[in-house]
């Protein structure tokens, strides 16, 4: 019998009932696959902030550290909090991020046949949207020194921060997309200002050059204005994406809105050998927070990443992927995901015979 | 008679076509209130370079300086183009920002009730969308130093640019912003990445100070990430929007993809008290250069923003404005705007006796 030791990181808001459902279903699939977890809760954000006085304990850190993997809920204050307890939680998850030193963070955005209708967007030009955002996460503007406070020639206060990339910060970002791109429908379109930025004439530079090594794969280039119009205009153009920190940051969310359903949406985030990060990408959503009405699927299908692609567990995974679709199919719908013909669930329960995906 | 001497710069592509049509409007729109133009057309973008080897010729510098206003088409190579090229066309309209002081860029993004199914937005979600666009426009990452190349202590290559702003650059452009929320629907957003970047921490707290002198002003502040999602799931929130020059780049262009047709897009840049730049939003298309295809209302919608915001001639602005309200409302369609129902134009002709508006 297989054992893992998931590190489980709830949060704040909604995280923790997100994550328990989740829990229950990684011990059902493993269950049926031989798979045992072992898992390990901490505290992170909000909730460690008020239990500890720190957003990211040490505690929390080592746990991370020594796990196989780690599936988090969200993190974040409320609209009564104040800026800087804000700027402290979202401080500690890019502690978490370089600490763990997860550079690859990787969205799939995948419009459902059965959930065309939640998107803003015309259905002809979305049915069918199946892309990978790759965000580069632990360099960039996010990390760059010298970053502060400070007055200019004139005396006159300034802020200021470094966007800066060196070439193997870029290669290895660049590798991991082009190897999911091959994996999936062979293109990549890599999205940068290098008409403007030089970290980014360097970054056109880099992806150019590792290119060479995957000729089979599909490579085009686009400024970031341009990628922020085209996935509105037609998102079915792209397969896989790779951009920057701030630039994935900025994308990754607009690409997600496109399916109108942030309830339904994982991510993983990758390290070069260390314990993978696995999370829903919606946020911690205070105002529904303890009412039983949160999507727990972003988080189930980061528990399905986790397995793919942070245990090599393929199997499990896909049970639990397919899982998520039968219970889309019978109907069962969330608040955020519901329209009329659907039934309304206040709790996910899982009541089908579990071996029977 | 009122006299005005108007810098033209057609530039690349399309540029010439709808320049040249813009202008023609311009006189007419002249003749009736009494304002005569003096044009003066000089080079710029891939024709400056192709003619004279620079993108930016000191002599167009010099006439746009001297000039009241400046009309500008549209620059950028093709597909055909090197990178290098591209970034030198690209680097030449920084020039051109940084030499007339345009610090504050204006773009109306407002959806037509006639062209509303122009968009990849389902109607409920886009109709009666009316917002602006206020774009830092001469600081951030796109001019901050120290920027280039060169290697880290470990001897790897980087490339390097520094997001800076300095608290007078933040407050005339928040100064802009609110004055222009005032005479709007009184609401203000502003966008930052304060959770993460000292520069937006800057911003964010200028803001908060200006906003004690517009006290009917509704001020809110939003992250980029989310400013980016909350445009697609519920664009008609937005009334007016500021923010710095990079995340302007992309969010001006991803709201006005919103409206599916950029070819009806005009802007409006400008300084403390130069003469202000106004340009068409799209790009110089060179698919269809030539061809008497290109949309030139976006271009005429930036002369009636210059004779407003430029001139201060709010009565012939007006004329051109509910010129080309009344000529779509005719059916007259671009190829680009085009659906059933409308007349298929090839040329935008002025057929109708100019007086009427
Ligand atoms: C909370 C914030 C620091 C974070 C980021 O910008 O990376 C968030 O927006 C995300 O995308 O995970
Ligand atoms: C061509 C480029 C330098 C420019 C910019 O990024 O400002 C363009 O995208 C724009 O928005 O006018």
């Amino acid at each position: 019998k297989k054992n893992y030791n998931i590190a489980l990181l709830p949060g704040d808001g909604i995280g923790p009932e997100v994550i328990s459902v989740a829990k229950n279903v990684l011990n059902l699939a493993g269950s049926i696959e031989g798979i045992e977890f072992k898992f390990n809760e901490k505290l992170v954000g909000g909730a460690a902030l008020d239990a500890v006085g720190v957003p990211l304990p040490e505690d929390t850190l080592t746990a991370v550290k020594q796990s196989d993997a780690i599936l988090f809920g969200a993190i974040g204050g409320d609209a009564t909090d104040t800026n800087q307890r804000h700027a402290d939680i979202g401080i500690a998850l890019l502690q978490l991020r370089e600490g763990l030193k997860v550079f690859a963070n990787l969205r799939p955005v995948s419009v459902l046949p059965q959930l065309v209708d939640a998107s803003t967007l015309k259905k002809e030009v979305i049915e069918g949207v199946d892309l990978m955002v790759i965000r580069e996460l632990t360099g960039g503007i996010y990390f760059g020194k010298p970053k502060g406070f400070g007055t200019n020639e004139n005396g006159e206060e300034i802020g200021f921060n470094t966007e800066v990339y060196a070439a193997y910060e870029i290669d290895r970002i660049a590798r991991i997309a082009f190897e999911t791109a091959r994996k999936r429908r062979g293109k990549l379109c890599s999205v940068d200002k290098a008409n403007v930025l030089e970290a980014s004439m360097l970054w056109r530079k880099r992806v150019m050059a590792i290119a060479e090594e995957y000729p089979d794969v599909e490579l085009s280039h686009m400024y970031v204005d341009n990628a922020a119009m085209q996935l509105v205009r037609n998102p079915k153009q792209f397969d896989t994406i790779v951009t920057n920190n701030i630039f994935g940051d900025i994308l990754s969310d607009q690409a997600s809105m496109l399916t109108g359903s942030l309830g339904m949406l994982p991510s993983a985030s990758l390290s070069e050998s260390g314990p993978g990060l696995f999370e829903p990408i919606h946020g911690s959503a205070p105002d529904i927070a303890g009412q039983d009405k949160a999507n727990p699927l972003a988080t189930i299908l980061s528990a399905a990443m986790l397995l793919k692609y942070g245990l090599g567990e393929v199997k499990a995974a896909e049970r639990i992927e397919l899982a998520v679709l039968d219970t889309l199919n019978r109907g069962f719908r969330t608040g955020d995901i519901w329209s009329a013909g659907n039934l309304l669930l206040n709790k996910l329960e899982i009541t089908h015979e579990p071996n029977q995906y």
